[in-house]
């Protein structure tokens, strides 16, 4: 079988060699030297230009190199063709530990006490327990489920949100519209994790905000579309939120001028919270090659009607 | 019994209140309204004036509220009478937190993105996995047995040093003199959790520094003591260390003048790691006073000959 290769940021000769090392049969070519189009078979790309996968007439399976699959489906000249999320253990354990870090960085207060250092003011608060903060995570697929998982283990009070309820020990499950609300209701830090959809784009919004508890902070790691920037301005700027780690924007790299880069309680990091790795990430790939080979099914399929 | 309590951060109340429910035939007087000083069997104290516990002519045992006791020696008049240590789990847990978080904020290099966002840079760098990280444990009893034992569960390499050796699973436990050049060999984090002793003090000087891995990070719990001031700046300074968070000083609070204020890669928190809290402390105290009482063996003594 023939797979074609398309990345402008992962590194096409680990995974051409991670992959052929499992699957012996398998050719990987790597865009844009991609010799007969009608050879290839399988996708394993990562923000192909809209309309490249079209033109492979032979096309069987189409597998993202990264767990959020919305700028595929942006693309209107997708195929209609089975379509796999990356489902990465190390991915997903580097997005939850990025989650606990910054869960932790509030929790222990590291961004007041930076403010206070800067006024050379000594002022101690007691440590709390972490059962006494209440940690939201939005959306409890596989790298929220994971990110409950981490911060409940660690001591927290966690509550998710996601399309339908989730049995997670530790975690206090609510699902739907319907349930929104009481999620929201009073966490002290938000975690946002949730696949971008037409339904979640702009969810993190002032009306959402004023649910938190007063001085709440956002952990934004999931796709720059979530937020709706102006509103976390103003709430950070009236009080209403501390502060805000955002992981992700509407333009990557962040342009120069962005009032984010320069806002003393808004922490700007250029998108570092997780990435696919060859080494683990192959095996899960190679998995569904052989599944398509022996035309068994596909894993981590994406459900296209509801967007991820 | 009565007992006397004096601490100038410890709330008196909470902590009059949870000995008195867990011992109804203690009588808990705070300071200064001791009564007749003859009266008083033991202390339960934080940095009490040098010569106060000297006064009580009847005093059988000396608790201390903190996990360090080398103020309570520094007092040349202190009775020689059993002394323990405070061991709370609260206490412990508060301190592998901040030990799991400082190391989590380095691993994850939110100070290297904090510096590019004042220049709103935007450089990621592939986060590594915590295996990848090697962290060092300086003391490895109640406090850094502890945290060696949070950071191993995480997945961070490491290592601890102690003046014996210890048994910790996933910790490679490097004892005395003799190993302390191969505990520090190339460590990318260390942490200080050691007791203050006539050994132990100005044991984080240039000599240290310079055997971590280029580019380290120092985090320092313990005491301001333990610290050359001057060697950190000129470390940091020359990039022989990439940064470092102190939480404890010689002075405290810092002085409003003192350089590490200023520096933007030595951050100051202040001395909040953690703290004995009555509602988890004060069990360990009222079973060692039921010891006291009952003629057995008390628990947590110090050994002055070593002097933690």
């Amino acid at each position: 079988m023939v797979l074609l290769f398309y990345s402008e940021e992962d590194d096409p000769v680990a995974w051409k060699a991670a992959l052929e090392a499992r699957l012996p049969d398998l050719e990987v070519r790597v865009w844009p030297r991609i010799g007969d189009p009608r050879e290839i078979e399988a996708a394993l790309v990562w923000r192909p230009p809209p309309g490249m996968l079209a033109e492979l007439p032979n096309l069987r399976a189409i597998f993202s190199l990264g767990a959020g699959i919305d700028a595929l489906l942006a693309d209107l000249t997708l195929p209609e063709l089975p379509l796999c999320r990356m489902v990465d253990p190390s991915l997903t354990r580097s997005m939850s530990e990025y989650a606990l870090t910054l869960a932790l960085f509030y929790h222990r207060r590291l961004d007041l006490y930076e403010e206070r250092q800067r006024a050379a003011r000594w002022r101690m608060e007691m440590p709390r327990p972490a059962a006494e903060t209440t940690v939201g995570i939005m959306g409890l697929g596989e790298l929220g489920g994971d990110a409950a998982r981490t911060l409940a283990a660690h001591g927290f009070r966690v509550r998710g949100w996601s399309r339908s309820r989730k049995r997670i020990a530790g975690v206090e499950s609510c699902a739907g519209g319907k349930e929104f609300d009481r999620f929201l209701d009073g966490l002290d830090i938000v975690i946002c994790l949730l696949p971008l959809t037409p339904e979640t784009e702009n969810i993190l919004d002032a009306g959402l905000f004023a649910r938190l508890a007063p001085g709440a902070c956002l952990v934004h790691l999931a796709r720059g579309a979530h937020l709706v920037e102006q509103d976390l301005l103003d709430a950070v700027q009236r009080g209403r939120l501390r502060g805000a780690v955002i992981d992700v924007f509407r333009e990557e790299p962040l342009p120069p001028d962005h009032p984010f880069w320069r806002h003393p309680r808004i922490r700007v990091t250029p998108h570092t919270a997780s990435y696919s790795l060859p080494e683990t990430g192959a095996e899960v790939v190679a998995d569904n090659i052989r599944r398509l080979r022996d035309g068994r099914p596909l894993r981590h399929l994406v459900r296209r009607e509801r967007g991820y």
